[in-house]
């Protein structure tokens, strides 16, 4: 068969033996050589390619590697059986995949509330801590443990225990990707909670963290105090989600008597838990940051979780939990296998953040910033007649009430002028629990951008 | 009540307010200052106490923010109601967390699957391009993409097509923390498959994720070309979990005729898909590294997926996954409101060290450093009598059969030498295809270890 032999035309940058490898293949699958046909010998190649001994060598024993050939002993290469090409198989590539989704419209003002300020970032410090974590520590390489490396997780309970009153030994410190992987990871650790009590209004990415682990979300109303506790009592859910220090979005701290039965309720059945999401309490405005509920647990009943995408930059994909000792031996069983999910480098960056003393430096100054920014912008705002701040006392974010304007109105009057505000009734899944209300992030916009937004917003809603 | 009012005994470096804050809330806890009760006036509490107005201001709003005071008009601070400790609240604290796990035994020799060769790490480089991507970058503070930034998975999709026969564009790469991470997205991303296919023997944190998100693990066996595609077929799993390039852990290395069936049989029922762990495809050592089955995939039925922990290090902790154009679209609806789990400013690094070259050097340096220690292992351990060795063709592990002893004789003599080799059976769920086999990783033992290594298992068996 030399003389109908395929032989490509070659030439481009591929190299040889690629091209060969590449034509041959391709005339078995297409048919052009049929199952069974023998390729000729290698030497006969070589001539009639007009090729070296190693550009075929190279290319017959990729193909044979792959299965396109099969060596059979004193017959040199045969063509082996392929399948054909099944529905779909021999069409046409995949269609291109969709283009990247729209663009977001540009704000003028974006009041996102996940945002932070950039501009306090220790950029010089951050640096030269990675470079040394880097370069101190070559057995970092290797896979480390699966709940984060031990010297991280020391120095946070340490610091947990002195700026958030948490309770906790190094070994129940769980280090991972994100508040949001955290949750995924709890969620599949605790298989037996079908349901799980939300609130309402409450964080979104909860919400869908429930319903991608097929569990039932239970909204529970929140009152003025957080989680409403009978009906977290009448629900069927012995899971609930909390954010206890700066309830998301409605800003309201939950006072002691509320977090007292929150926990009178997790103890009094078996198996319930509370999970504590503590995600910008590093920032309170009127008093110093209020203890975290989980110092006040002696059931064993809460979990802890906090993140640094806020208290340093959404970019540092590290947050942390904190188990009750009965979890911690389950976990250790169903993630044995598993890695830690963050890069150990840096994790041993963040471990030199805290312990150099830097971690406390940035979050003083990041609160005297946002303290600012915050007082700036509810001042600026309370001069719009008729409206009423609340949930400023603490945290990234506060509401605005104007009772002479539906929330529809408010968000489009916003964003007439080009500034991005957030309805309400977005995080809520019953009734609002107060019309007229929209959402307001304020750490990402610098103080002229909040000057800025706060006289649009009066041009707006004035 | 001033007389019998509970006073703390100064002491210690914590500040006088958070003595006196702890003392009361502590009272009020007890009982011991019951419900109604009224706190002394401040100005009273100043002589009483023998500290400064500040002092009883900050430690009053503190009580009265967490909930422990009432402030009323005209009567001043009243003890507020709290909630009787209930079942287990009034009990110790929780028991100390169980300690670390006992320590894993320490070996002479480890030969895991999952170590590499940290000196051939390029520290400063690394070191280097991280502190760079910080240096530069502070845009990367801020929140990224949820898939991960562009400019890596441009950088990831041109790697991917000119190394592993890749068709994706940009938009269609997903970076994870991880490969595990990413199996956890996609099991969250396709519900509707309740059964998955996965080989047997096959990776165990496969099954494990099967598993922790509620799926029916159906294992398929392997044989020497791969998972049985007579066998997927009768099952009624929709989605099969597949390594093709270097099967775990038997080594064995896919033929086009085997994937075409694989691919043929997605093909042909709607929703069917394949995932393609392509996870250690970058070491092969008897011809150039075999292109991926996504690149056949005509049908848009291949989600393929791969990892830095074997290229470069367990550490980083990137990994990535090509979804098909139909799926793009799901994912994007899913997890809009997720961030990426890994860590911009490594994100970052990748891509420097991909775009800057590094990458690809440190592939050859480490594949001819690989390729050295498999000869050098696989020809020391052939010597044994009756030995014979399997899918040493690519990877970092190989299986080593000897049919003069079982599997548990195998483990056990190395192990009496402190050598730690993983039986065969581990992997498997129905029977092991092969007994008297084990799997020996190599690429975490220096070559001095590795000899060290090969003369113990030579007395352990010989």
């Amino acid at each position: 068969m030399d003389g109908s032999f395929p032989l490509p035309i070659f030439g481009g940058e591929t190299p040889l033996y690629d091209q060969l490898y590449r034509h041959i293949a391709g005339a078995i699958q297409s048919g052009a050589l049929p199952t069974g046909a023998r390729l000729p010998s290698k030497r006969r190649l070589c001539a009639l390619a007009g090729v070296s001994m190693s550009t075929v060598e190279a290319a017959y024993s990729l193909l044979a590697a792959e299965g396109y050939v099969l060596a059979k002993p004193r017959s040199g290469y045969v063509c082996a059986h392929l399948l054909p090409a099944g529905p779909g198989l021999s069409g046409p590539a995949p269609a291109p995949a969709p283009g990247p989704p729209p663009e977001p419209p540009r704000w003028a003002c974006d009041c996102s509330t996940s945002a932070v300020d950039t501009s306090v970032f220790p950029f010089s410090s951050w640096a030269r801590i990675t470079k040394e974590a880097v370069y101190e520590n070559p057995g970092l390489l290797q896979r480390g443990h699966p709940q984060g490396d031990q010297p991280l997780r020391a120095a946070l309970a340490q610091l947990l225990a002195q700026y958030r009153g948490v309770r906790c030994a190094p070994e129940q410190v769980v280090v991972g990707a994100g508040a949001d992987h955290l949750l995924s990871l709890l969620l599949q650790l605790l298989p037996e909670h079908r349901a799980v009590a939300l609130e309402d209004p409450g964080y979104p990415a909860a919400y869908a963290a429930a319903a991608l682990h097929g569990r039932e979300a239970v909204p529970i109303p929140v009152d003025g105090e957080g989680m409403d506790p009978d009906a977290l009592a009448a629900s069927e859910a012995g899971l609930a989600y909390v954010t206890p220090s700066h309830q998301f979005p409605l800003g309201v701290t939950m006072p002691a008597g509320r977090r007292s039965r929150l926990l009178h309720w997790a103890a009094s059945a078996p198996g319930r838990l509370l999970i504590e999401d503590d995600y910008d309490s590093e920032f309170r405005w009127s008093s110093r940051p209020i203890p975290a509920m989980q110092g006040l647990d002696r059931a064993g009943r809460v979990v802890y979780m906090g993140t640094f995408s806020r208290s340093i930059a959404p970019a540092i994909r590290a947050a942390y939990m904190i188990l009750p000792p009965a979890l911690l031996e389950r976990y250790r069983s169903t993630f044995s296998h598993g890695a830690c999910a963050v890069s150990r480098f840096e994790q041993e960056s963040l471990r030199r953040f805290i312990a150099q003393g830097l971690y406390g430096r940035h979050l003083r100054r990041a609160g005297n910033l946002y303290r600012r920014k915050c007082a700036q912008f509810t001042q600026a705002l309370s001069a719009i007649p008729g409206a009423s701040i609340s949930g400023a006392e603490a945290g990234l974010h506060f509401l605005l009430t104007l009772p002479r304007l539906t929330e529809g109105e408010l968000v489009e009057r916003a964003a007439a002028r080009s500034v991005r505000v957030h309805p309400l009734s977005r995080y809520c899944h019953a009734a609002p629990p107060r019309p007229s209300t929209v959402v307001l992030g304020f750490a990402g916009l610098s103080e002229e951008e909040l000057a800025q937004a706060a006289e649009l917003l009066k041009e707006a809603w004035g």
